[in-house]
């Protein structure tokens, strides 16, 4: 029996790759004789380096970058096992979590360390970026990711404009004649589930703004700058990212990237489930296990458990997700490829115990889990 | 396909019927055609005589009897759907949570209102009577069980002693000659999972007297009581009851009981598995499902899943338990009958939110399992 351990990390409790060594141990001890592959995953959030990396047995590189208010933040990004595919997650450089509660203002802060870590990515000599662009503290559109890679944005006395989103407005010329060069030879995949433009009532500042600390005031600000960003883009590079899907995720990122060269923005659960060449290892497998910390019903919004069922769904194999929490209205993932989920949790306990004792927990629930595919056999 | 579901009571959340049904409505989601047999289990302890009721189509009936410190208390008892066994919980009439904590002294509580609930069962015309003694706040050897059903147990000046553990050394002569002659055709079975002698250290003042408010010199004054009542018994009954091993259940209850005819001390989930036949529908089970509240190592001494487990392994039935919360010790059930165990919380949440959503939780719970074994076949 070939056993495919694909789940996702349990946020705050442990990485892709130590779920799946959990999953597996449990598994073990009822079916020893099965031969087991295990896939770290991830959907482009919050984990994805780490377990790319598992998945690659890939390394992870730490650089100083500029944070988004300007200080120096050291920041990690992964190279696969090959050498060929970098992985970048915008918030270890721009998160939102780099920035104290009160110091929140997209009016000021820059996505230029997300540049820098590009740049790093390229000095490593990668041939593919893969970037997930969630958490960002950041409404500037790119414009400080572009600036670190060489592009220009000046005002009207020619000098370079300040950081942050507040500033978009000043421009008055763009020149990506200084554009890293590298980048004409290097394939950038944007893990992005969002489709939102990058201006108006779905745009950038007015969805996502106020969580990143915006007024009202600042959110209307942020727009009008986006607007007049769009229109610089438009002249200096023929690109309509104003309504592009997808323009206005990470405050605007999703558009300054699509200035590039062979950028590509689509699901992050498809991006990695491509990079590990996921569907290979599905044809091959008698039964697929999956996971993620949390499931509900926005599990089926590009989420890795029902990303793994779907394509696992294409070979017709059966999936079973084991997660960390399960929420009322999950049963909706029943019909997106999952054919059961199984919570965790063993006792009623305060939540940092819940967490300390997932590895344990997964262990049971995967021995359990298997002593029922026995018994029925 | 023959599913028999005989699961114990959720302890403060729902009946062992309620249970059942909830784990059949979650079976039959994905096993409609299968046959379901519901049977309410429980081991002799709290929810026996509801258990019962359910499990026989039976009746609760009330009386008023005395509680343990004199003062009156309605008090019920089940009685079976053919009317030949009446179920009778001690709690209801003796139990520590009639007392409050301040006024707990084993010193005054009497067994009085126990025998009066026996005294009512005889009144219905029962062949047979189910008594499950746990949780009681005596520590009186049962006399008060025995005044009540006519037994006299007068002191020096012939005057009948009054309630209470501290008035056994009274005691000077007993007299059965008054004994409810209806105990004669009447088979007493009591449920008694402890083998602790009537005196001692092992004995009943020593051992259960600090939980229901002995100090150590009232447990001395107790266990001194006992012996002396342990005199009486064997001068008048030619009984020992100071070294049976259950004696000392209940407060001495146990060494009690043993002087009346047609009583058996035995675990209390072999009663119930008796009273219920349940090795006839564990023979017609292809699959059978079992459950309660907390399972952990303790789970393998007389509780019901493990019970029926141990039954159903007589006949090479496969078992799957279903729980409240799972405790870290767990694994020792499967050495007893239990294949595989499946804890119902779905999320960290409050005590009391958890115990609400336990019927939700079990039919998601039962859902996922029939899910899996469908998925095997």
């Amino acid at each position: 029996m070939n056993i495919l351990i694909a789940p996702d990390s349990f946020k705050e409790s442990l990485s892709a790759g130590a779920v799946a060594d959990a999953l597996e141990a449990g598994f073990k001890k009822i079916l020893p004789d099965a031969r087991y592959v295990k896939i770290p995953m991830a959907d482009g959030g919050e984990g994805t380096v780490q377990s790319l990396i598992d998945a690659t047995q890939g390394r992870l590189k730490t650089v100083a970058v500029t944070a988004p208010l300007g200080n120096t933040v050291e920041a990690g990004f992964g190279i696969s096992g090959d050498g060929k595919t970098a992985v970048i997650e915008m918030a270890a450089a721009s998160g939102l979590h780099l920035v104290a509660p009160e110091q929140r203002n997209p009016l000021l802060t820059t996505s230029y360390g997300t540049g820098e870590l590009i740049l790093a990515a390229l000095d490593e000599g990668v041939e593919k970026i893969i970037l997930g662009i969630g958490g960002s503290a950041t409404n500037d559109g790119g414009a400080g990711m572009l600036q670190a890679l060489g592009v220009s944005f000046t005002n009207k006395f020619g000098k370079e404009i300040p950081f942050g989103g507040g500033n978009l407005h000043q421009i008055t010329q763009a020149d990506f004649s200084r554009l890293d060069s590298r980048l004409q030879h290097t394939q950038i995949e944007v893990a992005c589930d969002v489709d939102n433009p990058l201006c108006g009532e779905k745009g950038a500042a007015a969805v996502f703004g106020p969580q990143k600390g915006a007024t009202p005031q600042i959110v209307a600000e942020l727009d009008s700058a986006l607007e007049h960003f769009a229109d610089i883009i438009a002249d200096c590079c023929e690109t309509d990212i104003r309504n592009h899907a997808g323009a206005g995720a990470a405050g605007g990122m999703g558009g300054g990237l699509l200035t590039l060269p062979n950028v590509r923005l689509q699901s992050g659960i498809q991006i990695v489930m491509e990079t590990v060449n996921l569907a290979a290892h599905i044809r091959k497998a008698d039964l697929v296990i999956t996971g993620e910390g949390r499931m509900d019903a926005q599990s089926i919004h590009g989420k890795t458990p029902v990303g793994v069922a779907q394509t696992a769904k294409q070979y017709g194999k059966p999936v079973i997700a084991v997660v960390g929490c399960l929420h009322e209205d999950y049963e909706v993932v029943y019909e997106h490829g999952i054919d059961a989920v199984f919570p965790i949790i063993r006792q009623t306990a305060p939540l940092e115990q819940v967490l300390a004792n997932a590895r344990e927990n997964l262990i049971s629930t995967a021995q359990n889990i298997a002593r029922v595919m026995t018994l029925s056999r």
